[in-house]
């Protein structure tokens, strides 16, 4: 969990084409409800999960708070300080772009999909006849992996192919952080999402439960999801087979192009029947 | 409740010294246990508040999250980038140095007492012996005023007037901070206090409570007080001075000499039997 939140901090630089992260503060909620015996494992490893992955991105941990909650929560911030040529202006797509994404999609599923099959709950029951508990595993490991990996690759790679704009996938899911990105566009133009690389099985296991999610739709939240990018089509080309080749190093670096960008309104759309692109545990395309 | 975050978030910059903030976050745990119409009253309020208070502070926030949560929670960031004149080290308090003060202590019995108060509970009638009514609501707003109140000016005498080292005084009360702030300068010192400027009323009733809050061991936890500062004792005098004569226009500007600087161990004391300073609803000293 620890990892995962400070790559999901982290994005937002990186989803700026910023590389370098000057100074970071984790933020904890650690819950009343936890013994003593617990509070010294769970928090323990959740703060040094955060501080693992931001000496991983070459940035630390200056400061900070620690608060008494319900609950827990973890969250933090990342800052950094940059000259103009160091960064990425999220506004530059233009009609004839194409959009890459450098993560799969459908981390809410697994997670979930995950949870129903440890407490043994009606849901797993129902998606059990779509989904071995097997691929439910995996595409749990799948999805954790890809929370705790680093965008920072896809962001420094980002800048050398030269990307019009870019966002981080999040809480809004991909069609809402791709509406954002239409809507602040300087040029008068709308995204249109032709492809959805999800985590294997997550897109049956959502069909089958009537839709769950909205990961079809494009409105599935995402967890640490990866950059959206708008860019040049001979340099997405580019781009991806560069980030694929860093793969060995530092954990997967997929990524597919999922759409175009086209003269319109400000808005995005999945397209109608969008090709679902089945991503397995090794982050390859099946 | 926005403004004293706002003031408080803001405060740990003006301990630096610095007082102009470039960048400002505001973080929101909205409660679960809210409902909508309370939501839609409480949360505009606690945001307009902390918005306000940040306008004053001739800033603006920028960005930050908002969660829910069992219970309501609020925090923020701020960051400021400065030329090394701009801000003031920590550490260069010396022996002969005396500490200022520039908020009185007991906003956390104050906020207690209050609350007792308006549930009628035991302890408020425990209370009522040494307090009245009226001077229990005098003292809770006497603590919402200087709560909310910026350490800003305070900040900004500090650098014109040579502070050698500050600290805000916060959650681990006087005592505390005073403690943090001797054992981080380059000389060995010691800090010891003999005033304890305390809001009207709450020295009495954390005496008759047997010594709730440790209030009169210097323990007392404080939600954004004021400034401890550390400098020559003629500067001091015309610190504290000019800080009075910005009381009309900042809503009060008192500011005490409560102990002094010695060549020590780098610790803090109070020493025995430390002088109370009845510090009544308008800031000022009885």
């Amino acid at each position: 969990m620890g990892r995962i939140t400070c790559a999901n901090v982290l994005s937002d630089l990186y989803a700026m084409g910023v590389t370098e992260c000057d100074n970071m503060l984790m933020l904890l909620g650690v819950s009343n409800k936890l013994s003593t015996d617990e509070k010294e494992i769970v928090v323990k490893l959740i703060m040094q999960g955060f501080r693992d992955c931001a000496l991983e991105a070459g940035t630390s941990i200056q400061g900070g708070q620690t608060v008494v909650n319900p609950w827990m929560v973890i969250g933090g911030v990342a800052t950094s300080v940059c000259l103009p040529s160091e960064y990425c202006q999220p506004d530059g797509a233009v009609p004839g772009d194409v959009l890459v994404l450098t993560k799969a999609l459908g981390t809410q599923v697994a997670v979930n999909v995950h949870q129903w099959l440890i407490e043994q709950s009606d849901r797993w029951r129902q998606v059990s006849t779509v989904l071995t508990e097997q691929q439910a595993r995996q595409a749990y490991q799948s999805a954790t992996r890809q929370m705790a990996r680093l965008n920072r690759t896809a962001a420094r790679l980002m800048r050398q192919y030269n990307a019009h704009a870019c966002t981080d996938v999040t809480g809004f899911g991909l069609l809402g952080h791709a509406n954002n990105l239409a809507a602040c566009q300087k040029a008068d133009v709308s995204m249109v999402v032709h492809n959805l690389p999800i985590i294997a099985g997550m897109a049956a296991a959502s069909a089958h439960l009537g839709g769950a999610f909205g990961l079809l739709r494009g409105t599935s939240a995402e967890t640490s999801g990866g950059l959206l990018v708008a860019m040049s089509r001979t340099d997405a080309a580019e781009y991806c087979k560069a980030l694929e080749a860093t793969s060995s190093s530092d954990g997967g670096g997929a990524a597919w192009i999922v759409g175009v960008v086209e003269a319109g309104s400000r808005s995005a759309v999945i397209a109608d029947k969008p090709r679902i692109i089945e991503v397995n545990a090794a982050g390859n395309t099946e």
